[in-house]
Order: C-alpha cells, then sequence, then structure tokens
C-alpha cells in the first residue's frame, strides 16, 4: 500500500453492524469477497466474517489462518479475530454461533447460493438466517480520503497508459495482439491485474458493445474501441478511447462526434443532487438529436472502486432513481453502435462533488489517428 | 473454434434434461455460465436455459437477443429457442413457464444466489422450485472427443510457453514483470486469457501456494513458483513448472527433488477405478517419508475443462471418494511450502485413460537454472 494512511477498517465494521443491525439480530454474515476486502483488508478467496455487536470474527481455513493472523499483527488485515475452521465451515459456524445471545443471523442473499444457505440452516437449525441486500455496498457508494487517494492514483496512471495507445495499435495487428499490449502496459505501470478482459474491437467488431478482442487484423478505414482498467492497490480504473486507422467514412466520424458531445454532456449534468437518469437523459438527448437514439444500447455509466461494476447505476431507470453525492466514483461512457458502419464510445472516470464532478482520467479525448 | 467439429450440444441437452427429469419436474433452469457454454455454446455472461421434456429456451435479454439468433443460424450457438427478456428476468420467466405443464421447476443451487431464488418465488408463486447440485457437472466430468481435441491443443501450447521460462525468469526482475511476460507469451500463443491470475512466487514469499505476484525483485538463491494457465477456446490448461536463481540451498534442493518424486508417483497412480483419495495418499506418502508431509498444505489436483477447477478433486478426502474414469481430465501438482525456506510445487495435466493417464502436458520438468 506504499505511503497511503491505512483505511479505517475500525470504522468501517462499526457502520456494516450499524447497517445490519435490528433489536432481533445476533449477527451479520459478510461473505461478498469485495466486502470483505473493503471491510478487513482480507484477501483470501474463502472466509467468511461474523459481525456482531461486540465481536469481529474472522473464520478461516487452514490456508489462510496463519498468514491472516501476521497480516492483522503487521496492520494489514483490519482488526478482527481469526476464528480457524479446522474442517468444514458449517460446523464452525455452528460453534461460533453457540456463541452469540439469541435473535436471527443476518446474511448477504446477493452473494450466498442456495446450497450455502441450506448447509448454514443444517448445521445451525435452532437460529433463523435473514437475508439482506446492498448493506456494505451502501457504505461502499462512497469513497473516503484513502480510497479516493488510491483511485486517483489507479486513474493517473490508466491515463497514462492511454496516452501510449499509438504505439500498439497499427493497421495489420490483430485485436488480440493490441489487447496484449495494453495489458503489459497496465503491469508495467503496476496494476496488479486488469480489471476485466481487454476490449479491442476493430471495424465489424466496434458495432457490438460487448466484443472480446479476436484475431481480427486491424485495417484501413476501420474504427477501433479500446476499453481497458487496472486494479491498483484494489481499486478499478476503467477507460475507453477510440482509434481510427486512416481516413473513417463521414458517417463514422458524425458517430464519434455525437459519442463525444454526449459525453460531454453528461459530465457537465453530474452534480450532488442530480439523478443518476439525469445524467443518462443528458448523454442520450445528444445523442437521440442526431438520430442515434437508438444506437445507444447501455446505461451512460457505473460506480467504480473495488468493484469494477458497482453503484450507482447511471442508466435510463427513473423507477428506482439514484441521487448522486458527493464522493461517489462513477464512469461516464456514452456510445453508439451502428450494424454495418461500426461503434464508438468514450470513457472517462468522474468524482461527484457538490458542485459538479473532478474528471480523475486525463488522457487526450480525441479520436487518435493511425 | 478453427477447423474442430462443433460441439454435440444437442446431445448435452438432451442429457442434460434426463439428469434433472423426475416425475414431478417440469423444467429444469441452468444459469451457471459454464453450464450454459457446455450445453449450448452461450457466451454471454447473463442468460439462462430453461429446458423440458419438449423445449430448449434460451432468455437473453437485448444485448444479446440478436447476436445469439444470428449465432444459432451459423451454428456457432446450439439448437435452442431464444426468448427474449424485454425487461425483467423475473417476468419472462413467469411467462415461459405458464406455458409449461405442471410441475415443480430444478435449478442449480450451487450457483443461484438466496436474492435470485426469491425473485423467482415471488415472480411465480404457483410453482415450487426445486435446488439441484452438480447434474450438468456430472456429465461435464467426462470428456468428450470435440473436448479432448480443444484440451489437448491447449496444454501442447501452454507447454510451448513454459519451454520459454527461460527467457523470462532472471535475477532483478520483479515477480509482476515476469508474470507480464508469461501472459504476453499465452496471449502469442493464442489463448483469449489467463486461466486465473498468473502465480509468480519468488524466495520467502514460494512458501506461500497461494500467493500473488507482487513487485518483489528476483534475488540469487531464490527458489521461484511459476504457476500459469489459459484458457484456449473456452478450455483451461494449467501447468506449473520451478525455477532457481543460481545455487539454492541444499534444503530448498531436498524440496523441490521430493515434490518431483511426488509427482511421479501420483502420475503413476492415476488410472480409470483408482479413488481420487488414492492418487493424492500417493504424493503424499513420499512428501511423508520425506518429512515432508505437514508441508503439503492442498489437494494432489482438480479436473481440468471449461472451469480451472471442476470435478473430480484429488483430495486427502475418503468420506465422499470420487472414483477415477476414462476421460476425466485433471491436474497433478503437489507441491512442500516450508516457512524461511521456499515452497516447490510441480503441476502437469493428465487424462485419465482405463490403463493408467496420459500426461497432455510436455514441457521439461527438470528444476530451471537461471
Amino acid at each position: 500500500m506504499g505511503d497511503l494512511e491505512r483505511p479505517d477498517w475500525s470504522g468501517r465494521l462499526n457502520r456494516a453492524w450499524q447497517q445490519a443491525a435490528t433489536e432481533n439480530r445476533a449477527a451479520f454474515i459478510v461473505s461478498t469477497p469485495t466486502n470483505l476486502l473493503y471491510l478487513c483488508g482480507f484477501t483470501g478467496t474463502a472466509g467468511v466474517l461474523l459481525l456482531t455487536a461486540n465481536a469481529r470474527w474472522l473464520l478461516l481455513d487452514g490456508r489462510y489462518e496463519q498468514a491472516t493472523r501476521e497480516a492483522i499483527e503487521a496492520g494489514t488485515v483490519g482488526p478482527v479475530d481469526v476464528l480457524p475452521v479446522p474442517a468444514r465451515f458449517d460446523q464452525a459456524l455452528a460453534e461460533a454461533c453457540a456463541m452469540l445471545p439469541e435473535g436471527e443471523i443476518a446474511f448477504e442473499a446477493d452473494h450466498v447460493t442456495v446450497s450455502t444457505l441450506r448447509g448454514w440452516q443444517k448445521a445451525v437449525p435452532q437460529r433463523e438466517f435473514a437475508p439482506t441486500s446492498g448493506l456494505v455496498e451502501k457504505i461502499r457508494i462512497i469513497k473516503d480520503a484513502q480510497e479516493l487517494q488510491t483511485i486517483r492514483r489507479a486513474c493517473r496512471r490508466l491515463s497514462d497508459v492511454a496516452r501510449d495507445l499509438r504505439s500498439w495499435v497499427a493497421e495489420g495487428r490483430t485485436e488480440l495482439q493490441v489487447a496484449s499490449e495494453i495489458d503489459a502496459a497496465m503491469s508495467r505501470a503496476g496494476f496488479s491485474r486488469p480489471a476485466f478482459q481487454t476490449i479491442v474491437a476493430s471495424g465489424p467488431n466496434s458495432a457490438h458493445p460487448h466484443a472480446r478482442p479476436t484475431d481480427r487484423r486491424i485495417t484501413k478505414g476501420d474504427l477501433v474501441v479500446l476499453d481497458f482498467g487496472g486494479v491498483l492497490d484494489g481499486y478499478c480504473g476503467d477507460l475507453t478511447r477510440m482509434a481510427a486507422v486512416g481516413r473513417i467514412e463521414a458517417n463514422a466520424q458524425v458517430l464519434v462526434d455525437a459519442v463525444r458531445e454526449a459525453q460531454a454532456a453528461a459530465i457537465a449534468a453530474v452534480r450532488a443532487g442530480s439523478l443518476g437518469s439525469d445524467v443518462d437523459a443528458a448523454a442520450r438527448g445528444v445523442l437521440t438529436a442526431h438520430g442515434l437514439g437508438d444506437a445507444f444500447v447501455h446505461a451512460t455509466g457505473h460506480g467504480l472502486g473495488l468493484d469494477v461494476h458497482e453503484a450507482p447505476r447511471l442508466g435510463r431507470d427513473t423507477a428506482s432513481p439514484v441521487r448522486l453525492d458527493a464522493g461517489m466514483v462513477c464512469t461516464i461512457e456514452p456510445g453508439a453502435y451502428v450494424e454495418g458502419l461500426g461503434g464508438a464510445r468514450l470513457e472517462d472516470d468522474v468524482l461527484v462533488t457538490a458542485e459538479g464532478c473532478e474528471v480523475l482520467t486525463d488522457a487526450p479525448r480525441e479520436l487518435l489517428i493511425v
């Protein structure tokens, strides 16, 4: 974590229990990996945190027990008590529950599978298990100072990678080759891994918003969508730029210009108090005015943090509107996709502020001509 | 998919329904992404297959609908009927269920979250939802000819990457740099992505079986564990080799030799009819004889296919033993980890046959001295 301050794990753990606590609840089981990472810095693939009014127990099997105890001592994992899981997890949970006062056990219903819950119910038949949704995510949606420091750094480095795109996008190269160059550059820039499979979508493939890179060779006249993200100290940056190989069709240029205009309008609409759907409407309005409303088939953006897709969603949904608040971080990424012509998307990461937003990714937004 | 034959989707879909069918079942919902990929070649991130005695409905939202219809026509997605999901998935499921005869709906309880099931139950209150576990996985455990052709190719190419390890492992380089070189080589070899985060664990880090690459610089006297895998046409290869930087301690050499001997013993124990725990015992016996029984903290291997970890598990568990059968593919990867000394692991992929096994990864197993 370099010279960064340690996350305020104690505060986060307290707030998580406060979110879950009700009169008849004895405990809250946190099992979603990114929530574990957020609450105490645990990065293993198997572990469960049992929060109560008085305790913070991290149940771990033999693979993680010793290393995590050392990490807690060193301060790189938060203030939790490790409970070893000698054999079956269900059994260890039953033993932990036996130490608790009466009351139901809350759990994260968006992560726990039906099989897992059935195992718990069988091992701890005398307790009620109460499904909850988004409790820790509600805390995570506002980034604290330590998180913002990391996210700013991730966005700066990702922008540096974007500034080198010209070195890799070239006629005759395959999409997979270019994606591999971008991944290697992210690694050199200090990212521990790509945040998702890097998208390099050229020519006809650019018309598919969810394209995966193929062995198609980049060809004269192509539009190329380059969408990549990296994970730095746990936090994700996410960025999309566009390239063109030589001269592109006039219609393709219209697409590119409209998307750029839509992105600027969406960024201008971001501020604390706006709705996510307002920001989406700003982008969608511009594209519709250019006759491209139907070509914009996804949302304008999504929250960004430990997960590359998290709350808030900036989409069309006005039924359950999300109100933006200072400290939220999200992508602004309108796009337009036209079969037979190609696709365009431009994506930056912004921090919502009281007055508007701060754009965290600063690589040039111009269409890159190669 | 190059010149490979198309998978036998129709046969797989029939077998999946046969696995799920009971007298009082109207349908079986398949939602696990790799099971969808196996049964019909669908690769999207959101889609659900509803199998009945007479129908194979793939419920898809707008992002995937058109592209999947075209893929079905082109034969790159199997013989299923696309049912569009115009708005909410729950609602589309309710409409599909209304067309079915009486009976409960089976679902995959190891994948479906408690939240998802609650949504289904609310949308389709008149139906019982019946949890099932591992039905499609039971079919997937035996690889068919088309799958073996792909897996052989993946293992061959991964072995080619391993033969170049010498070019990247060097004193002064960081673990992350070496991992990035391996990832780039896998990409050049045609893999669409790494099967998991490439492990380069040097010196003290090699003592942690689940180490992630760090910015530690490789140093004289280090043992280095290099564990990497790639995905080729959907199928995973997985391979681990060891390097040493210059002269290593005598004790470290003992570790390396013991692990190599353990791996050979385990490979010799693989054949149709053996138990997974027999193979594990063969490796564990060798390591125990060298006083390293406690240093071998994981299972000897795991199945390999569309998932990088799938059935069968070759572990110590003799309570619910897995019997090996011809056509299974698994890793054989004993290891030994000693705090203060380092760790060693050697991993190859094998195909179980009636008489023994065929080792699919053929890169040299010798300790690479750099």
